[in-house]
């Protein structure tokens, strides 16, 4: 082909400007608060957007927390679950990496005095705390930040002081988002989470995830739970033992074919119990449930180089029925 | 948390100006009109837009129309029907009173010398001459006005100039979306009321439908009908047979175990037979006809307050299939 | 019905600018190339996206092209399949002839020196090579052009110039989208086209196509094939043994009640194997398979006229897994 100029080009893991995608998207929240019933507190020192602790938020602000959570690079839709006939929490994205663990893991443990959340979203791509942001290579700097809390409370001023000075940013340039489990919003958008379960696991089990190039993954909406341990549970359920998620790879197919059984959730000896059974039998401690139990129920592994497509795990609607009727 | 300004917040049932929301959509409906297969009417007197008298329409006209019908509070889809692998319309909604009780719902009859309609839409809450309005608290002053009317001739002038004058707005700027139940915008506009027809019954059941706070419903679009009876029938047969929705509910479990069976179509005597042959049995009075038939095949309930999950009725797909192929 | 002014009205396949439409769309694959990891290349002769020769591509770039393929006037989006648990490809329109026969149809062999591709789009209607232009009675004048090219190599600039010398535009108003079948982009496109199939099909059944109002259909989608041959194979496969189309069509019943059992892929002689395994059979000549084999698995006709519907063909989910996981 003749020299023609090549306007636009994808580099692996250049700057995505995941903050400013996210940050985007929070302007569409302020706009639509009434109808997204969610609460916006804005001050000097910081915006606070609150999807379910005081505001009742509702299915599609959690549609849009889970967007959020990705920077705006995954898609997160309502499909009908095709076990229950009831809803389903389908998500894909063509930058899982950046969409799925820069941005949406929960890998930030955010504490204060008297706060504690799980932190998420692009703001820990600023802060880079984790080991995870060396592997992957990608470290942003921006000058906003925008982050999601698990939490049932909203964050004092100075966890909000703490996240910003880590971040890098002024105060009133982060913008997080709250939202309990046990919220419809919170519920909802840990459930859009099955292609970055699947993503954290097979970096756990030392895959090279850089070899992912897309993901798309569904599982069933469970009901919302009456608080937040049990939402917990039942959102980890419904990825665990009704999650279905396939991974378009690329590279040799041995490595596939030898990692492909240890990935989704029956590879895990507690794997068959809900959640909540598990961490009651563990002495309510989370870290003695084997890690491995916490992948999709179904992983599909599609290998772009070789054409191989080989399927892994199972449906476990029983255990999904205990879940979500308990 | 130290006083910061709340610059939004929403308020149950506030003035959510759905005629206007509605106004907003039928604009789009104006610039899209060859690509809907519409026809849009306009003189000094009013607007009528007919998507399936004279006019085609088609599948995605119906899906506005149905959005339009519930006053853009709704989110309105195909989706794959999991048990007969054709489609399905799907709609969520976090306003569900305002959408489909204030809104959606066909409470008002309009009659004219040689007109019938059932009219839905926002218009009915500017007119509020239901007891549903005062019932739920909700009347709307607007100066536009959008209705839905389930006809198959375009209204005279003079049905239309009625209720302009009902509704207080000057009849220019009144907006008519017509359709006939056996056209293909009409068909599919009415299974897009699967969640209203929930609140409905449950609203006939004294239930206070303040508590529920947000809706998913899915059903079966049926084939297009020969005549607007059998469209009746087909349409109805698709919620009350086909139809599942989920309801996120406040308050007391006690109430929701109480109602819960008496809420889908199989709490009716009159459950497992087509609308078309009961009605013929009925001496073709509708209101013959059971009234408490007439709700979603399979109903949950999501209790946000106790975290309690709880569905209710089954698919009937047997009669589906008499209903559809007959 | 006084005399008003009709503002817009529908003409059957008026100018419907198809590449005007067409070329709107590339625009925004212009602006989005990075998220959806697509080349761009422009110069003074020709702009050529590439969605997956050099360039990655993905899910949605696959869903933009399907998108362009039928410029704009179909919507195509991604399901959860009943039957796999998988994804899969949703598309519907209410322009069926224009968008699947006019611009989606694969219908227009481009060769060059040491180049070959089947061109589908709209650039067809403008060059209008084909006698079914004739036939559908549809010929575009345009400024611009646009089209799709499945292929493994980038055109050379005398194809384009050959290509935009037949639509009757400069070649700087060309714009072709060019993706091999064994790439995400190219593999969902080409899935995208179920209720093409089946218009095509009944076309060669001398099925006066111009009754068909609008169409509705969802394949699986496949995994991504090892090269392009094997490409074809799993995505023929999805649509002949796993798709399902709904026709919504005016006119007698007796054409369609004896059209109906011709259209699926199980009126053929060939069906229950997979294309690939024919292929060789047949001595690597395509056209010794035999054509009635290329149809949607399952095909309903709704008649609009006399509301009656009928389904025809099965699903083969056995021939599907042969042929994916092969």
């Amino acid at each position: 082909m003749p020299a023609i100029d090549l306007i636009c080009d994808t580099e692996p893991m250049a700057n995505l400007q995941l903050n400013h995608r996210a940050w985007v998207l929070c302007e569409s929240l302020v706009d639509q608060a009434v109808d997204l019933r969610i609460h916006v507190w804005q001050s000097d020192d910081r915006r606070i957007f609150d999807l379910g602790v005081q505001a009742p938020g509702g299915l599609e602000a959690g549609r849009r927390m889970a967007g959020i959570a990705m920077s705006g690079l995954g898609e997160v839709s309502l499909a009908i679950d095709p076990r229950t006939g009831g809803p389903a929490v389908v998500v894909r994205t063509d930058q899982p990496v950046a969409a799925c663990m820069a941005s949406q893991y929960a890998g930030w443990a955010i504490a204060g005095d008297e706060f504690f959340a799980m932190g998420s979203g692009p703001m820990r791509a600023s802060a880079a705390r984790e080991d995870l942001f060396d592997q992957i290579g990608y470290h942003e700097q921006s000058d906003v930040a925008v982050g999601l809390l698990e939490s049932d409370t909203l964050p004092p001023s100075d966890v909000c002081h703490d996240i910003a000075s880590k971040c890098g940013v002024d105060p009133k340039h982060l913008s997080l988002l709250v939202a309990p489990t046990n919220s419809q919003a919170g519920n909802l958008q840990v459930v859009a989470r099955s292609v970055e379960t699947a993503l954290h696991k097979l970096h756990e089990l030392n895959f090279d995830i850089s070899r992912i190039k897309s993901g798309w993954g569904s599982a069933p909406l469970p009901p919302v739970a009456k608080n937040s341990l049990a939402g917990i549970g039942r959102t980890n359920d419904a990825i665990l033992y009704g999650g279905h998620v396939v991974l378009y790879v690329r590279g040799d197919q041995a490595s596939i074919d030898s990692i492909g059984p240890k990935t989704p959730s029956n590879s895990s000896k507690d794997h068959g119990r809900p959640f909540a059974e598990l961490f009651a039998e563990y002495d309510n401690d989370f870290y003695k449930i084997d890690s491995h139990l916490f992948s999709p129920g179904v992983v599909e592994f599609v290998n772009l180089d070789t054409g191989v497509a080989r399927r892994f795990g199972e449906y476990a609607p029983d255990v999904l029925d205990k879940s979500f009727t308990h």
